[in-house]
């Protein structure tokens, strides 16, 4: 079949648990030939770990019961990510924060998958690739506090080896967005407002544009909704300068926390009803719908052979499908669902 | 993006309800032309709608409690379908059970996801095409009362329009298999027993060929294990007499109720710790990774605007994910798990 044919072209190894956090992932070509501290590699690279410190330590503080449980691994031939993830935790049922530095060897299928916009300009055969990222979803307990999803994401082609010297193809993706299982419009003013913020420090136009992509991007499409209420998103992201989409990078994993823990504090104690409760799981089940069904970074992730437990993190505890459900017009349920389906400008 | 487009290009009209089921969802044209008793879409439509009559029947008398509700609904163009479903009952948590008779025009990509072997033989432009089939996923409470699973299909396409009398494609798929949280190996002997028997009567091959093509289509990639226990997969069969065929697929459809419901009776009302029913939960997030990321009929309904809530009904109530669970070696759990990732030869 088509798919397993794809999959078995892709040559990445089978990644080995490590005992240790490396300092870096990096292969040692890299780290030499381009200076460790001052390639946008080795850029990236620092900055995503710091990111994914002080987001796992603002986690614990608000959970207060939970500790992240961390997986260290590499592959043989350079590249090697650490995983956390809290389960079970006072505040949040399951919450994962991934760092990951891979490098592979793509067939031009899957370089279609990484990279949205039409690759006229390659070449037919595999390519190799450096991708390295943070990612994280958040999904509480209590369901009126609402699910976080952030990853910032910085990859290269190689440069081509029969034309030394030639540039490497480069961009930038990422966002941050976020699930409510309903609407609290202060919350999702607040969420919005600091995404604005980080984007208008670098770009006026960056918060509209970005804003609809996520609106767009995170369609449901055999649902005709969103899976939640948005944020901001962007891919392939090189036609800026690359120091400038760096920084911008950086400011945006920056504003998560302030982004998204002030919700949290409010909403982690609220009483609620099973009905609550089952609307989140079904809320949730469309979560997982979008994840397997759609989103590129699990697609690309199972299509690569990535590390399967780091990828699949995403999904929540659990998830509900019933037959047909539908919610009640003008109940809070319906509400959260038209605003799915009919994006909103929230600021 | 890629996969919208090709989303666009398939052209199947909404679905709309109707109060009553039709004596038949075939075009007129269809139901004149071919004599609507003895075509062989009038008659597999005839068998799948006995087929889910006598399921039905069986699922209720056993369930005792829930009952099955019914959605009729059709298309402007002809075509249509009958969805039954039991929620909560005492014995399932979701029965589904699906006939429909779908036409539409599809691109050759969608084409070729339909069916699996390279279509070098189509021309490249959209191609019309009728399906008609059986689709049904029954997953009780009781972990220890496994789901099943089982879809029969008759796909044709349409005589190519500048050759009259030109023989149209046609062919059959489906299958039936077992997917349970724990092993009982009297009830998986009984179900493959009954499988062969079914397949014997036609030819002595088809049930190992079709066992082992069961086992290795429900293959979850990613997590190199299967979904369950298998049973009995074919598809794209047309090499037979067509007569045969047809006979083999309504020889099949009346094995589900012999093979199924000797198992449920001795297993649903055994008595269960919290944690069966957490890697039951656990084994059904695995069923909705297969469904969502590899099955062919539920990416080909989402692909081709199907009625949704008929597709996903094969997803189970509720279901989990934890990180990185790994059930202790030599448990029930383990046990499961070897034989998803080593199959078996269970008669």
């Amino acid at each position: 079949m088509t798919s397993s044919t794809a999959r078995s072209a892709v040559s990445i190894e089978r990644e080995v648990p490590e005992t240790e956090r490396p300092h870096t992932f990096l292969r040692e070509s890299d780290d030499k030939e381009e200076l460790s501290t001052s390639s946008v590699r080795a850029r990236f690279e620092k900055m995503i770990r710091d990111a994914q410190d002080s987001v796992c330590q603002a986690i614990e503080a608000v959970d207060g019961g939970g500790k992240f449980k961390e997986d260290v691994w590499s592959r043989p031939g350079g590249g090697g990510g650490i995983s956390r993830v809290l389960q079970d935790g006072a505040v949040w049922e399951k919450a994962g924060v991934n760092v990951s530095v891979v490098y592979g060897v793509m067939p031009p299928e899957a370089y279609r998958a990484a990279k949205a916009a039409a690759a006229t300009d390659q070449k037919a055969g595999p390519i190799p690739f450096f991708a390295a990222g943070i990612s994280s979803v958040l999904h509480p307990k209590n369901p009126f506090a609402p699910t976080l999803h952030f990853n910032y994401r910085y990859f290269e082609t190689d440069a081509p080896k029969d034309t030394p010297g030639a540039p490497r193809q480069w961009w930038f993706g990422g966002g941050t967005d976020l699930t409510p299982a309903y609407i609290f419009e202060e919350d999702v003013k607040h969420f919005h407002s600091i995404q604005k913020k980080a984007c208008d420090k670098f770009d006026p136009t960056f918060y509209p544009r970005f804003k609809k992509w996520c609106d767009d991007y995170f369609y449901i499409k055999h649902r005709n909704e969103r899976r939640g209420l948005g944020g901001i998103f962007f891919d392939d992201l090189n036609d800026y300068d690359q120091e400038m989409l760096l920084s911008f990078a950086t400011e945006c994993a920056n504003s998560v926390v302030p982004a998204y823990i002030p919700i949290i504090e409010k909403r982690k104690d609220m009483s609620f009803t099973e009905q609550n409760k089952a609307w989140q799981q079904l809320r949730r089940g469309r979560y997982v719908e979008f994840n397997l069904v759609y989103d590129r970074g699990t697609t690309f992730g199972l299509k690569t052979g990535g590390r399967i437990e780091s990828i699949l993190v995403s999904l929540p505890l659990s998830a509900r499908w019933e037959y047909d459900h539908k919610p009640e017009e003008g109940s809070e349920e319906w509400k959260l669902l038209d605003a799915c389906i009919n994006p909103k400008e929230w600021i």
